[in-house]
């Protein structure tokens, strides 16, 4: 940020906060629970978890905005970087041998924005298990398990096989938790699968795309559900497949743009 | 606070913040700076720090709204309770034998709003020594240095004799020092005394009282000075004085009235 976008940023900011307190005659009793809870906040290890519920997806709004091709989505806290590159195709994410959960095939293709297939774009794969929780941030899940890397091919289509995520529930028990609970809100996000894509030229972008019709879509505890971040989505019967299993077919097809700050 | 009043005042805080994004295409990684220097601030032990220099004073006004009598101030994070009660009258600061600083004679008279003198009222007064620094915050200086108890006489009136206070730099290498930076403010605090009045009947109030004419009395870095917290002040030179000693005069009369909710 230059300093002049720092100053007009932070004194409107100040102007604005300055007002809202006068606008509802917050008292010092007031100010002071709200600073202590941010406080505990942070002493809880919750990081950013109160801001990001309630700001980040406007923030990522703002990165879409100007931008053509694909939106892009909040990252979310649980990506890690250094995920195992799969071996295939066909390419399986990382599971355990009894993992449970409805199998997915995450499939799609991705395109320039004016339809010239890319290959060999990076994809960069990661979900919850079917209990809503992420390796190497909840106990007892195999390291890198449901976190996977992986390519298009020269045609720009894509193809993995998965488990399909629940919805996923956040801290409940911390700040957060205490403000959502004073709100009347629930603490879910709907299903979701995140995923990066880096490609040569175009750089990096962050997705995470969502189930129709899937529980929380409308009520996002996030609020970072898009209409253009839901999956194509196809439920295919057991009888109706070759190895006799109920599977979810998901499609999403990615248009990479140049990002703005990159034209 | 009621459901009712969390309900009010967190939407529309969340209302407010997401329009300001929106007004000012904050991008995410202006946001994640944002929320990065938030936690930086409380893992640095600045606490509320950069809250309060820009917001504290605000919600200070509101308790003062609709408030007869004297004026509240913010209290300052350096306050602590159980400061020695002082011998006398009269009534001397606990000092160094050496202690550097012009001497300062704070004294004045305390009534209910309707001019009844209150006697027996405690004063529980802190102030910086003439580096600028707090006992028991800042390193080398004895236990309760500049902090003590003392009461009004049987008129309301109080006299306590101590040093004048220089202004006071806030703590400038950590995450706030880095935003005031930005925005090309100074550090300081012009210089001031923090006084808590206690009463058996109408409770206690936090009062601060700054000098008149004093350096950064136009431009205090915490935005709280009130024009009502000025002292009344004469420099007595040395010459006119008993003991050959020049000194400040500093008189304030606390007019006590019932909180609000104590009404």
């Amino acid at each position: 940020m230059t300093n002049d976008r720092v100053l007009t940023v932070v004194e409107d900011l100040e102007r604005t906060l300055v007002e809202f307190i006068r606008k509802h005659g917050i008292t010092h009793a007031e100010y002071r629970a709200a600073t202590d809870l941010i406080i505990a906040e942070v002493e809880a290890g919750e990081a950013s978890l109160l801001f990001d519920v309630f700001l980040e997806a406007a923030a990522t709004d703002m990165d879409n905005h100007g931008r053509t091709g694909s939106i892009e989505a909040i990252e979310g806290p649980f990506y890690l970087p250094g995920a195992p590159w799969l071996e295939g195709p066909p390419y399986v994410m990382p599971q355990r041998p009894d993992e449970a959960g409805v199998p997915l095939i995450f499939h799609g293709r991705v395109t320039s924005e004016t339809g010239r297939p890319l290959a060999e774009v990076e994809f960069d794969l990661w979900h919850a298990d079917a209990a809503g929780q992420y390796s190497q941030i909840h106990p007892n899940i195999p390291d890198w398990n449901l976190r996977g890397r992986f390519r298009s091919d020269a045609n720009g289509v894509f193809s993995v096989r998965t488990i399909a995520p629940p919805p996923y529930e956040i801290p409940k028990n911390g700040p957060t938790g205490t403000v959502l609970d004073a709100l009347g809100r629930h603490f879910f996000r709907p299903a979701h699968l995140h995923v990066k894509l880096r490609h040569e030229y175009f750089g990096e972008r962050t997705s995470q795309l969502y189930f129709p019709g899937g529980e929380y879509l409308d009520s996002d505890v996030a609020n970072a559900v898009r209409d253009e971040l839901v999956l194509d989505v196809t439920f295919v019967e057991g009888a109706a497949a070759a190895d006799g299993k109920s599977s979810v077919d998901a499609r999403y097809d990615f248009a990479f743009a140049p990002a703005v700050s990159d034209a």
